[in-house]
């Protein structure tokens, strides 16, 4: 090796003129500031719905995280420098001590975990309060209680340089109704105006797909916008699992080992993994050729890689999809009819399915008809994990399965035609492109499930417009006979020199319920 | 305060099945170890291309900051279970105590400045680390100098949980040559087979946009690819610059304020921001309603906020572009025509813009005929601080003006043409999309510049296609008259009974030039 380096090295020799390197530390929360716009706080508008979101988004896991269905209200207040922005929830509330951590260090939080929430990066609420500061220069006051006999009111910035908290204030208060939620004020920059549409109809689309949830909203210019609970029913709650091995890699396996009690690898893989019993991990440990009897800790590093690599290929049962919480189709066809009032819709939910290990289900829904416009592209609405996507729509594998996956004409949908798609999808690990959790990636187990789910929909939107056009054929011919059966019936009396006009009522309610076509005319 | 807020919790009491939830903190390499997704190591594939790709920025980067030409080795080795990637280059190295942090922390780097660097996150290198890591669970070995007497040969890893290196091994040895560079062995897990054709594509283009470096990649099965340095001429370097103050905030601000020695807000603004001389300075102070005579350091938060606010919108002369290292129509020219040899090429720079306080330079290139293959859509080639960008095509601004803003058939451009079109950007900032770097954001101001730079060069190539039909109409008039004079001057002669037939040479001379339509003919 050494021999080599030195003839690698002859060849490099290259110009003398040095410009020394200076090397800096940078914090989480320096870098995300330097980068905010990944995170989606892009310029002043988008900044602004970005915050309203992650907000919205953190209060809904707060309150379903707390078994009770969402009350959340948001105000934002035009104060002529900066908004302030009040957002209220009936959440689990975060423990005192947790408060300044939970609220003013970046990477500090509880969405660190295998388990379907909707903030996915423990990211976006801290990046709205650090976007408010470096914007408004004012700390952010937090309120929350998690329901015992105090509540605590802190107000605090973020340290940018150091990515720790500095609480300015910190009063407690009794609690005595054992209130549980959390209060933000928060000030900052935006430019309202410019996006108010795309946050309301975050808002409306929110709403659609948490038809359980209470929701409140009003805009600077003091406008209400009450988007109400139409059911009390919540979907089953989401719970943290087990790690499937199909998404193992060295590290998540040696943090296991490292924190382990097992001796052996036979109980060590039942008891870390889901879909591993006995017999399975006997079947892979012999298929790895590691001895079932080998103590975890003391594999080698190469042994370590061995032991991913088959967890990555050996075929395992499919990840257990019983902790995720898909919408379901009665609160799906409660959200949607809320909101788009359509005069047709079917939901279709799949069975779970999963994707390097992590399980996730896609529901879809198609809408149809009556208060919904006629539209050239067919309107798409995404959601992943109960948020609504509203950019980057272009990048989205749900937009690139409808435009391309799905041949609407085959389901007799013309274009131009009032229809709505929804497409929703759950799970650990919703596979986003980026930060700003806008679009999916286009995982060919996620295309498959949502083009299978299209067009089991698309199909029973055909047999509504089938039907449909049955109906308005039959309707037309009933008209017909409406118009010209009486004329008829005139006239033949007068033919036939009956004074009495025979009564076609019969004839019509018969040739109406569709029972007769020949009916005898009765008089 | 304290009434309202009583009203407020009263409305949000919800149910009492609470379930508290678990803090954690996750340090940045833990964070980027969950998501590593958005820094583009989305599968095996991708994850191959990504570490190459990163590699080799950083080795360029390094380079050129060294002011050497640069001299970029890379082999990638299969060794059965991974692959071990050989990287070399002769750049200016990493000095011995900053190389631990430099590979095995995240968030730790030299590209936190504002200057033109292709690295931008100061995450690519290290992000590759710990893919190598997670999948191979070997040590990386770095061996590094200045050009100084030692050369420093370091093996080490990742501490993920604590975002800290952990040194295995280091070495000391004489450096009695000076060479200075970077040497780094990474074993690391990848599927190069599926994703080879991007690799030569992304070195292809590398090597077109600098055409100043010598390329070596020698591929797993020992085929070796060579991309020759076709000139010594570098672009000028970039350099780092003062903050332009409409790209400030109020954490930019305050950091200036904790470390200035200024004491009054005229020397303050004049000493540590561009674009702005003593008179400028007043003027914004008289607007911001500021003394002159203020301590920058005795400013309240509210002032702060005034300063950035006016700073973001006050006419201030546009960020200065000398900093950049925009490549030139020269060494444009000599890249792709080494790479690509088409019959037309013409470039076109775009003086320096700005977007929120960030200059930039658009440069493009239109490329016809000659070896280019012809093509329904367009090609777009897209760089970015010469980079190639290879992914995520439809998303970016540059396809999006390609595409919408350019009538092509207005240049005598007709689809299927053998045509290629260049677009590089250049800037202190990037305005990517992602972490991942593949998509560049459709700011108003980049997508201004580039349409114009391209309809500029639409024009051109307009102009010799239309040459181009005016010489082949010129030739095919000359094949007739070649074809039949010869046979009207035999034909002449006999008919006036010379024996002699007249030297039409002359005359299909007179007519190849263009100088004469009716030449005297001549015996």
């Amino acid at each position: 090796m050494r021999l080599k380096l030195k003839l690698d090295l002859s060849k490099t020799i290259g110009c003398q003129c040095m410009v020394s390197e200076e090397f800096q530390e940078v914090s989480p929360a320096d870098f995300f500031w330097r980068n905010r716009d990944i995170a989606g706080f892009t310029n002043p508008a988008r900044a602004i719905y970005t915050t309203i979101r992650e907000i919205v988004e953190n209060s809904m896991d707060a309150a379903e995280s707390s078994g009770s269905p969402p009350d959340v209200y948001i105000r934002l207040r035009d104060l002529g420098d900066f908004y302030e922005l009040l957002a209220r929830d009936n959440g689990s509330g975060v423990p005192a001590n947790k408060i300044p951590q939970a609220f003013g260090q970046i990477l500090f939080g509880s969405k660190y975990k295998l388990r379907q929430t909707r903030g996915t990066f423990g990211l976006g609420g801290k990046m709205a309060i650090l976007y408010g500061q470096i914007t408004a220069n004012k700390p952010v006051r937090i309120i929350s209680s998690t329901g015992g006999s105090k509540i605590h009111d802190y107000s605090l910035s973020i340290n940018i340089k150091s990515n720790r908290p500095k609480v300015q204030k910190h009063k407690v208060l009794p609690n005595p109704k054992r209130w549980h939620g959390t209060i933000i004020y928060l000030n900052t920059q935006g430019d309202y105006t410019r996006i108010q549409s795309k946050i309301l109809e975050y808002l409306k689309q929110t709403a659609a797909i948490t038809p359980y949830a209470d929701l409140t909203f009003v805009d600077p210019s003091g406008r209400y916008y009450r988007f109400e609970r139409k059911t009390k029913e919540l979907p089953p709650p989401s719970k943290e699992v087990k790690p499937h091995p199909a998404g193992m890699d060295v590290e998540a396996v040696s943090r296991i080992i490292a924190s382990t009690k097992t001796s052996s690898m036979l109980g060590f893989l039942q008891k870390h993994f889901q879909r591993i019993g006995e017999k399975t991990a006997r079947k892979f440990l012999h298929h790895t050729g590691i001895d079932p009897r080998r103590n975890p800790k003391k594999l080698s590093a190469d042994e370590i890689v061995k032991l991913c690599t088959t967890m990555n290929t050996f075929k395992f049962i499919t990840p257990d999809a019983s902790c995720l919480s898909p919408i379901g189709e009665k609160i799906l066809t409660v959200g949607i009819t809320k909101e788009y009032s359509p005069e047709f819709l079917t939901v279709v939910q799949r069975n779970a399915s999963a994707y390097s290990g992590f399980p996730f289900v896609v529901e879809v829904a198609i809408a149809y008809g009556g208060a919904l416009e006629p539209s050239e592209n067919i309107p798409l609405y995404r959601f992943a994990n109960k948020i609504p996507l509203l950019f980057d729509e272009g990048s989205d594998v749900a937009r690139k399965v409808v435009d391309e996956k799905i041949d609407w004409r085959s389901y007799k949908v013309q274009p131009g035609s009032p229809i709505a798609v929804f497409v929703h999808i759950c799970s650990t690990k919703i596979p986003y492109k980026t930060v700003g959790k806008e679009m999916i990636a286009d995982r060919p187990e996620v295309e498959r499930d949502m083009t299978i789910a299209l067009r089991e929909a698309g199909r029973r939107l055909m047999g509504f417009l089938s039907k449909r056009e049955q109906t308005r054929a039959k309707k037309m011919r009933l008209e017909l006979f409406e118009l010209y059966l009486p004329k008829i019936a005139k006239f033949s009396a007068q033919l036939a020199h009956r004074k009495k006009v025979p009564d076609i009522r019969p004839l019509l309610k018969a040739i109406a319920s569709g029972k007769s076509e020949e009916p005898a005319i009765m008089d």
